[in-house]
């Protein structure tokens, strides 16, 4: 097994403070792989970067049309959003309009990372809802579909109709038979796979057309939602909106927790999977940009993309204090 | 130049996830490397985890007995406290005291770690103040020494008298010339040292005693007054104050941003330090405590080691999804 190989460096003055090491696959429409660093056969959990994937049986099955979903709400599916109002009304607007309420939601709550409305809820001493969880999107897209399908409401439980279509979705366009499943941060199933496996099934997405089958055809609008509605896949400030705005629409991002990031890239017929062995973010989001500006789609001096390589860390008092860059080799 | 090992390891289900790497050396009083993993040679910024070689020449001075500093005061000033309240007003009476301001400090502003401070401020819409700052204390440690020598006010100047002083005593203890420094978060500088240098100035810690000559003095009552107030060395929940009240006052315990992590035995007249490559801060608090487990000094099975390893993972709805542990073949 290859080792992971070093791939971003924090510097603090004239000194190397901090590294990290990961593993990345480029992979085409075809399935080949046309670029590896570190190992392509390390198992990983993709966590929250392949809500594409966990989102593919909502829009083939026809649950998405037979309740009219937007592409915001497609991209809600998919999203990783910071519990902004913007978000949270539309969950709650989604779920009223299905005659489903906050309490059908199996992803429990946590302190939205946005801002203002966790100032909001401060003030008003409220505590946080479901709603405020950067993964009920998704669930409203689960409740979607296992209401469509007529199925139980414990759609977490990894038996259940739903997450069973997943799995099979997932290892159809991995290419792989997932080894295992972890339980996630929002309690869904989350499956495993190579970090090749990942890159594959963003291969398949980048080369997925409404020309294809039912699967590609998903794909397709799902990607599309995305890369159109970036402020709905995270939000104000994050590296998911910033950088797919930075792109014009024409590629699709997603983090996952514990240091993954995916792309999908339809003009390259390209994917790009990518996970810091160590779990952090801003490794991930640094070696995500420096490979986007290594494929040519992203200016490495658009503000977005710098903001997270070759970004000039300041202090509390603005002082300048170190940067993050690749590391020698990598790229 | 021997590479990082790996230490610690979070598991997901039954897959691995994510791993991190580090280095870490044991010194006893004489400076001698006991025990020693990874590189021992590694250059690094020791950040907080030096906190206590920096209040060195308040005490050896006189300046902290001038004006009767407190041990819990001389915690204060080892310490990255959390801006709870009870650190906010020590050092606003400390300032007062000595007829100084909170607009004579040079740390910056953050928001306080503290959840009921923080949660205070945004009620009260104030925004917070260098109280705040996790550094305040080490700050008003540095305005006592910086008054009672009558030097000027931008004591975070690297030619400032204090910060030579620092200097001085840093590479007195860690037996190295420092190769360079950096700005800390708070616009200290501070002095890269090797792992074993930082080791070596903690082994020096544990063996210094009130018989010792001034600096040694100084040492000794540092390490007392970290071990007897842990709640004045970071706060509530933290590790180093958890940890430090688990070994009942035998250890003093500092934490550095970026993963370093350090412990004074003198017990055992030993002094451990460590750092993880990645700068993850849940794998230099998984590894300290492994480490003093390792010693002897630490019961893995007290609350307060096995939050941090051997610790099972939950989610927002309480249900385990995995374990954070050693890496095989480290301990």
């Amino acid at each position: 097994m290859a080792n992971a190989v070093p791939m971003v460096e924090l510097w603090r003055g004239e000194l190397l403070e901090s590294t990290h090491q990961g593993h990345a696959v480029i992979c085409n429409g075809q399935g080949e792989i046309t670029a590896a660093w570190g190992d392509p056969g390390r198992v990983i959990f993709p966590r929250s970067s392949c809500k594409m994937l966990q989102a593919l049986p909502l829009v083939e099955s026809g649950a998405a049309d037979a309740v009219g979903l937007t592409p915001a709400q497609l991209a809600l599916s998919c999203a990783s959003h910071q519990g902004a109002a913007l978000h949270v009304g539309a969950v709650r607007d989604w779920l009223t309009g299905l005659g489903l309420a906050e309490s059908d939601l199996r992803c429990g709550s946590h302190e939205p990372y946005d801002r203002a409305e966790r100032d909001r809820l401060i003030r008003a001493e409220e505590g946080p809802c479901q709603y405020h969880n950067n993964c009920s999107g998704k669930h409203a897209g689960f409740l979607t579909y296992s209401r469509h399908i007529k199925a139980g409401p414990e759609y977490v439980d990894p038996d259940h109709p739903l997450q069973r279509a997943i799995r099979a979705a997932f290892e159809e366009v991995t290419g792989e038979t997932s080894p295992g499943f972890g339980i996630d941060g929002c309690s869904a199933p989350n499956f495993a796979t190579t970090v090749a496996g990942l890159a594959r099934a963003m291969g398949w997405f980048a080369a997925a057309r409404e020309t294809g089958d039912a699967r590609a055809r998903a794909a397709h609008r799902l990607t599309r939602a995305m890369a159109q509605f970036p402020d709905f896949v995270a939000g104000e400030g994050r590296a998911c909106t910033e950088l797919m705005r930075a792109m014009e629409g024409r590629v699709a991002l997603k983090t996952g927790a514990e240091a993954v990031f995916v792309a999908i890239l339809p003009e390259q017929d390209l994917g790009i999977a990518l996970k810091i062995e160590d779990g952090s973010t801003r490794a991930s989001e640094a070696a995500i940009v420096g490979l986007l500006v290594h494929l040519g789609v992203l200016d490495p001096d658009h503000p977005a993309a710098r903001k997270r390589l070759n970004a000039v860390q300041r202090n509390w008092r603005g002082m300048e204090t170190g940067i993050v860059k690749l590391a020698p080799g990598f790229l």
